[in-house]
């Protein structure tokens, strides 16, 4: 039986209004984690985050995570843990989201205030946090607050888990969720989770994202003098570690994205026919990739490859050298040590410490080649597992029909080429089916200067939420 | 007839103990003419100057060279020209000197205040500017002073110009030099020229230097995307430019030195038996080299190749990267647009146009060997000329005599790695034979932390510098 929905839906449009000040005064505290001196204000978002709970019903207990590491002097900001309803006859739904934000500038190219919603004739709404991840935030608090003022019964329980240091390296969650999930801990009991910190493949059509790439991340480090030399005076006499690692790095990846490490490949899952036939369905295009890549300088010429190519296959990319010369103009330095950063995109079925002995070896060979006097260390600097969900599941099946009710049409079923780590810590916590559900859309421009959250987004996005938590009461468990 | 110089040698080691705190007052001003917030004291460095300069009795003229190039709201420091002696019977020799700095913070390493001269135990005198250039310059207005002490005759006419910018490329001189040598002009009517702004080759034996390598540096861009990608989202379906520049930064130069690039090693001059026969009685050793490197990696295994390596060969480095993620930690940017910077050291006879064809030809041929949908570009960022003058000119003969009187040695006839290029400057614009006249040793590390002028190098190069001007009053011209 579809659930009874119309009342709620007509709920959140009356209430629209009191739903964007709601996220202007959250977009209006520059929570950004990533800057020691924007603390105060991480923690003043986490009180706002805190009242806007309170005022909706909702207990809430801040959960102190203790000194930032390497920083004794720097505490973190709290996760919080909210509950609403605590009904033994409702299923029990976890949700995660993080209220601090990315750093951002006016200067850095801004054409509005980065921190003062501003909203355009498109009612598109900028402003730094506005679609990662405030919005879907407050989303939730304002799918019980719509519950509320249209009389509704809420559905399940929910219990929201959210956290001020996701854009820089969730310090201290990993362990705070893994003993909370367990029996006792304030985490625990939930039927299935759902995140929504991602976003859709394009602008049109919802997504439900069920795969993420992992990431491991290498530096290789080349030494050889004791400090930086004059290229005038031992140009010719000294070997060069920099002549050394151009040509290091030079042997990881061609051009056309191909990863020259002997056996990475061979760790990949085959592309199934089942699988195959995901693609044609998906709405993307060249031109969509094109648009966000700022050029055409794409590797693959065709969709399909394209997104196989961002999901399902792994990829190379050299991020830069450590030690070198990095500014402008002309420095003659011979650089004594530098760290070539590069990683490896993982996806099924990669496994993590295998990949780490053959980019290794291969790293070791190339160098063992060049016949050099210097010294090489290469190490992995942190890795960070793929992951994949059944589709199938009836987390998934819930979210689907509600993307059907509130936009009338089947949602693609995505991966996401980037991690989004507490995505498989909390699978593995809770041993529960995690949903990646995304309020905004491709354009948004999330960690980007002038990141948005088109109003369509928000609006639909809460009646979504809403709706998803009905079919998730409702749905046949497998 | 050699001149009569033991009354001048010995009243310089009578003021020793004046001279040496006229270097401590000029050390303890900070004339750090690469940043902007340090000019008055560049500007104090320059009044310091003049005052000494007239308290001999010479006459100085300070000539602004307007504002900075790139800051119009930065007056440049003036050159200082001062005259002592102006007798028509008498030859005139020109020298130069600068005394601005290179940067300097007692946090960088510095086992002493970089501002204050500290003297050690060994007599070895630490300070920034001690060696470069401030010792040499105050070398000259001693030498005077000792003259008039011990109520010698000065030999010649001394011409000086001591700029304030060649620590950040001798902004606006090379105009000023070729302007005021003309007929009429402030530096008019030397008969030779001497530049004491250079190091021996190592600690015991002082030399002469007759050479200098040139330097081409490049730029090589490669641009794609229109801003940089999240490599977890674009990784794999974008061509990245990181990976085509350690590509084309891979293909020049090899790990033993020996540059790829076709063409290159055709232009230099070959080396005669004559040349040959100069490099086994030069004071030097592969311990020296392992020494300054603070390293055994060297290229060449002995040591008369080292030194042609350094002197008369050309060679490649690689500097770093601008625009590619170069900080500490893990950040998975796909840069969009990175610039490659390298040069080139150069020698008789690489002609420079000719070396700017044949490297971007190089570096086009191998991109497009890529199949790159980026996009190349390449250019010179800067070209200093090699130079080379003739070690048998009377300049040069009378200096030799000069070193032999001082020191009990004939000095090392050698060359620089590096560039000076005010050196070919005035060269050029006076048509007069150049003499590089080092006072301090290769253990002094200008532009490193703990600069330092050993006392010795100071005294007795201060008797070297007035020993060279009698001698160049009386040696045979050509
Ligand atoms: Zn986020
Ligand atoms: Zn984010
Ligand atoms: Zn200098
Ligand atoms: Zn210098």
């Amino acid at each position: 039986m579809a659930p009874q929905l119309d009342g709620y839906f007509k709920q959140v449009d009356t209430s629209a209004g009191k739903f964007i000040e709601r996220l202007r005064q959250a977009v209006a505290i520059p929570s950004i984690s990533a800057e020691p001196q924007r603390r105060p204000d991480v923690v003043r978002m986490s009180k706002f985050l805190e009242e806007q709970l309170k005022s909706i019903g909702a207990t809430v207990q801040a959960h102190p995570l203790g000194p930032q590491p390497g920083h004794p002097e720097l505490e973190l900001p709290p996760v919080l843990v909210a509950r609403y309803g605590n009904d033994k006859n409702k299923r029990t739904v976890l949700v995660y989201g993080h209220y601090d934000v990315q750093p951002a500038e006016k200067s850095d190219g801004w054409n509005s205030e980065p921190f003062e919603l501003t909203i355009d004739e498109k009612d598109r709404m900028f402003g730094r946090g506005s679609t990662d991840d405030k919005g879907p935030v407050l989303g939730w608090i304002n799918a019980i607050q719509a519950h509320q003022e249209a009389n509704i019964d809420f559905p399940v329980n929910l219990m929201m888990c959210f956290e001020g240091m996701e854009e820089y390296g969730s310090e201290g969650l990993e362990d705070f969720i893994h003993k909370e999930a367990k029996q006792g801990g304030v985490l625990h009991g939930a039927d299935v989770v759902c995140i929504s910190d991602n976003y859709w493949l394009g602008t049109e059509k919802p997504c439900l994202t069920y795969g993420l790439r992992g990431c491991n991340y290498y530096g290789v480090t080349i030494s050889g003098p004791g400090q930086d030399l004059h290229s005038g005076v031992f140009g010719g006499s000294a070997q060069e570690p920099m002549t050394d690692l151009v040509r290091v790095l030079g042997s990881l990846v061609d051009t056309h994205g191909q990863i020259q490490i002997p056996g990475v490949m061979d760790m990949v899952a085959p592309v199934t026919d089942e699988e195959k036939d995901l693609y044609p369905g998906i709405a993307y295009s060249m031109d969509n990739l094109f648009e966000s890549l700022g050029s055409k300088t794409s590797i693959h010429e065709d969709k399909d490859r394209t997104l196989m190519a961002r999901w399902r296959f792994p990829s190379l990319s050299v991020h830069g050298i450590e030690g070198a010369f990095a500014g402008a103009g002309a420095k003659t330095v011979i650089p004594a040590k530098v760290t070539g950063k590069f990683s490896i995109r993982t996806v099924p079925n990669i496994e993590s410490d295998k990949l780490d002995q053959i980019v290794f070896k291969h790293v070791k060979d190339i160098f063992a080649k060049l016949g050099s006097k210097n010294t090489l260390d290469v190490q992995l600097i942190h890795a960070g597992p793929w992951w994949v969900a059944s589709p199938k599941h009836w987390n998934f099946e819930a979210a689907g029909k509600a993307v059907e009710r509130v936009f009338g049409i089947k949602p693609d079923f995505t991966r996401e080429g980037g991690s989004i780590p507490i995505t498989i810590t909390f699978e593995q916590a809770t041993g529960k089916n995690v949903l990646l559900l995304p309020m905004g859309s491709s354009t948004d421009a999330a960690h980007s200067i002038n990141e948005k959250l088109d109003r369509r987004n928000y609006i639909e996005g809460i009646k979504l939420l809403g709706a998803y938590l009905h079919y998730v009461a409702e749905e046949k468990m497998d």
